[in-house]
């Protein structure tokens, strides 16, 4: 049984919403998923009754970070939350991961002090997968670090190859680097000597630099990028799919094969969250508007790299890579 | 009449897509298009016995710049290229207006060099039209400028909201800053400081952040980002509406109301270029891969920002701007 911590209070519709995704998660995975919910009494006590008591418990949390406060700030100002109170579990060894729609940067600050990142990692990416017409991709960072520095991105192309592997059972990842133009020179300084670094490592299977229309092509399978564009860009992805499909019903098209079932693979809520990569412990984090079904995949996606002991081959994965610049 | 001035030489199938633009757009506007075809002899002269003698003329250029060549290098050295001696033309007046699908930092240096940027503007952004579900939004700059400085996406917001107005014919036109989240201290320090110098001021409808997924829901008219994210997302765009339409198609979906006519609105070819704004006339990039069709709109789209006198307004509207970063 794996053991995952549910932020009942991150969510733009805390705490029904993960409820919800808790809920559907017990029933759909009965065999290998328990769940620790965390949050305040008020929140998570009525729903204790329903739900299976072997399987689920609940772990105090009085407070409630908002995506608006100041993430280090909030995470130093609130001990008692939820955020804080979940990756104290996983530190501790009560549960083996935590999922949460909860403020990202609170979730990356506080995952940073409660369970530190892995030697060789500045700062911890996020991931997340974008359905492509040859499968998908793992595009990271979509979020954590607004500005990075090439020597991450090289960490980020490590991190995110070794996840590929393990969780997402990708053989010999494709490596990619999401710059505006095909040539090793294009992009500005910071592109330039990333480019330098992965095209150096034998680990990696370097593919060159990425442009934005090659990214659903297929052209790789592992994109990094700078924490900025990769956030634009996955939730640019997320919206245009339902535009379209909405522009296709509100013109009538003839219901032959339902449009959603050609379409599903676009669905984002697949993957449900992106996983906080490069710290000592699972970390998956949802986007805040996250429906019922993100969550539950989220949970069982979490289990999976828990499963895989996809932090240990991390730790493993990291070791040969140069140090030079890492900064506390 | 408008005369504009055609790269013979830019683009992956140059010189037959350009020409093939050419025909068509002399084709569909006789009535106020003339073209002034800019390559090698041996590029144009076969084809200037089938077009119409009155509207269209030679101008020599032996050289090419290709994509991989460093920009300003290849400037410098080859002063009898299609992008210098289109540009001179335009300088010179014997031309309002410069169209290629070569080598975008090339066009964006010979047009600084040649044309000169208006007071105001430290360098030129290219702006590319997005459609929306209310319609469009001007995204700039789409890949002129790799690394942006605040004041900068100040000059780039009001350059679009005169194009918008002038050109696209949009009203009191929303501008937004792109961006990771909604709150005014998202982003970093460059968005940071671009939001008060949007907030501040007051000739600009300035609406806030706007993140990846309201981009499509049409939450502004007028979007300013940085080069590097702005040209990954109008590459993005334009391939994943392509890759839908396949899908759907290879799915065996009903015949019924057409596809294609349905998602015509996705269709980048519509704009067909992206104006470079901020120099002093007015030039229009495409695509290296641009089909004819694309070539054919921005002919009109470069017309038609001539008729608009977009520069001048562009000039006036400027005058306003703090100007105490602007560099060479």
């Amino acid at each position: 049984m794996i053991r995952v911590a549910l932020d009942v209070m991150g969510g733009d519709a805390a705490p029904e919403t993960p409820l919800d995704g808790a809920r559907a998660a017990l029933e759909e995975w009965p065999e290998d998923i328990a769940l620790v919910l965390v949050g305040p009494e008020d929140a998570v006590a009525p729903h204790l009754v329903d739900l299976p008591a072997e399987r689920v418990s609940w772990l105090p949390a009085a407070e409630r970070i908002d995506a608006t406060e100041a993430p280090a700030h909030a995470v130093r100002r609130k001990p008692d939350s939820s955020i804080v109170r979940g990756l104290e579990a996983v530190r501790d060894g009560e549960v083996e991961a935590f999922v949460s729609a909860g403020s990202t940067g609170a979730i990356m600050v506080a995952s940073m002090l409660t369970l530190g990142v892995l030697p060789g990692v500045d700062r911890p990416p996020a991931a997340a997968v974008f359905p492509t017409a040859t499968g998908r991709v793992l595009v990271l960072d979509v979020g954590a670090n607004i500005q990075v520095r090439p020597h991450q991105l090289h960490q980020f192309a490590r991190l995110g190859s070794i996840y590929l592997r393990d969780v997402l059972r990708g053989r010999d990842p494709r490596v990619g680097l999401l710059n505006v133009g095909e040539e090793e020179e294009k992009g500005g300084d910071i592109s330039i000597a990333a480019y330098g670094l992965l095209a150096e490592d034998d680990e990696l299977e370097f593919v060159g630099n990425i442009e934005g229309h090659q990214i659903i092509a297929g052209a790789c399978d592992v994109l990094v990028c700078g924490g900025f564009v990769g956030n634009v860009l996955l939730k640019f992805y997320e919206s245009i799919s339902g535009f379209i499909l909405t522009v296709l019903r509100d013109s009538g098209m003839p219901e032959g094969r339902d449009l959603d079932e050609v379409l599903r693979f676009l669905d984002y809520t697949e993957y449900g969250g992106a996983p906080l990569l490069g710290v000592n412990g699972v970390t998956f984090i949802c986007h805040g508007s996250s429906p019922a079904r993100a969550i539950k995949n989220a949970i069982r996606s979490a289990a999976d790299a828990v499963a895989c002991h996809a932090v240990n081959d991390m730790r493993t994965g990291l070791q040969s890579i140069t140090l030079e610049e890492v900064e506390g």
